[in-house]
């Protein structure tokens, strides 16, 4: 591809390796997804009978395996609950391609892939426009990650950027306002009137956001916590700047 | 110990393993917990440099030793951060010991450590007054458990109980009102009045609450999701659930 590598919100140059999907929603999902192009699945028998229908309608036919065949795929810990899938990466929209409303959420530099999966699990059930994610220090598309995201990616648009200063610019360029959610902030987000659309940024637990990108934040809000511990796990802090978004009136 | 086994809320008469706990956060708050009983501590050269103030607090010396030692305690997988402390399990309160306000969380076979200690962590966010699971589908005290929970541990009461349904109207006795979360259920828990002090209770994903578990509610509730998943995360749940009573009026 001849795009230019510097601008934020590019595709990814590098050869993509496929999606590597397990787990009954998270396959379900996916099969449902006409823009998925799938390069392999295998199953158990039971699973294969489950999920026969959405097999049926995505025109395929599973390779019947036994758990513990499955379980070499995926390593011992992941729960595939009998099914694993090998898709091509979904195609990656820019950042000016994303419709120009509601919440997009940007993480600087979460990279645990559980997090990160739950966050778009999240993003999913609060109709958010897009998660968008720095592309060195996030994590790899993965299977933990998918996993986690329980079939979210084939709801959400996921971009990953180079440049995360420069992405947040380029979205306050489109019309967005940027808010940065920091534990130290002076205004909880529920007495804050946000405007819409808008890019709210995450932290990575205990780096919290980099410099240059509080800098780039049109203002820094708290999510209030009245108890002994004042900083959440980075996911659940997502999901409550969601809520306490959504439940705005402005948007 | 003679305590009657069969009562919700008893303590465990099984002989307790210690505690693993590792991570800075983790290991920073029991060293800072004066109920606290230490059986070892195993820190490399750096950490016990950082940790030198607490470890001195709490009369301790850690055994230094490289991080490839300390993996070989934790497992691979464990981000130990350089250190390692083995402790006596807290004492376990009984329900009829917690203070009678604020917001009780249950969790119904929630067996996730990840999710588990997500949750206490922020239970000790939200100044939680418990937390209470299934003492046999819940986690075993576990590294995972602590070091995803981040310190919480030393902040929360942590109940483990044989029967939940029996735990849910002990503590209606002791005046608590009872709230399932379902996704199902016909009203947002924002429009609910809900009155303290209060029991939530939240099941596992995919199974959600067991049907003797809803029919011990005194009422169910669900999370207002407006996107395409219409479920989260149990820790994201947890989260908001804790997050949308913190907003109550009435507590």
């Amino acid at each position: 591809m001849s795009r230019n590598n510097t601008r934020p919100g590019r595709r990814d140059t590098a050869p993509d390796s496929p999606d590597l999907l397990y787990g009954y929603h998270t396959v379900a999902a996916a099969l449902s997804n006409p823009k998925r192009r799938f390069l392999s699945v295998k199953s158990t028998l039971n699973m294969a009978d489950r999920l026969k229908q959405a097999f049926a309608s995505a025109n395929l036919t599973p390779e019947i395996m036994r758990p513990a065949e499955l379980d070499r795929l995926t390593g011992p810990d992941a729960v595939h609950q009998g099914v694993v899938l090998e898709a091509r990466p979904l195609p990656q929209p820019r950042l000016d391609q994303i419709p120009r409303k509601g919440v997009v959420v940007m993480l600087d530099q979460v990279t645990d892939p559980h997090n990160v999966g739950a966050i778009m699990r999240s993003c999913a059930a609060f109709a958010t426009t897009a998660l968008v994610t720095t592309a060195r220090h996030s994590p790899q598309a993965s299977g933990t990650l998918f996993k986690s995201a329980s079939g979210a990616f084939e709801h959400v648009p996921f971009v990953k950027v180079t440049n995360l200063a420069r992405a947040m610019d380029e979205l306050r360029g489109y019309g967005f306002s940027v808010l940065g959610l920091d534990s130290v902030a002076e205004t909880p987000i529920d007495e804050t009137a946000p405007t819409f659309p808008l890019a709210v940024v995450l932290g990575a637990e205990g780096k919290g956001l980099r410099r240059l990108t509080r800098d780039t934040c049109d203002r820094l809000v708290r999510l209030d916590l009245p108890g002994a511990i004042k900083s959440m796990n980075v996911s659940n802090a997502a999901a409550l700047t969601l809520y306490a978004l959504s439940r705005s009136t402005k948007q």
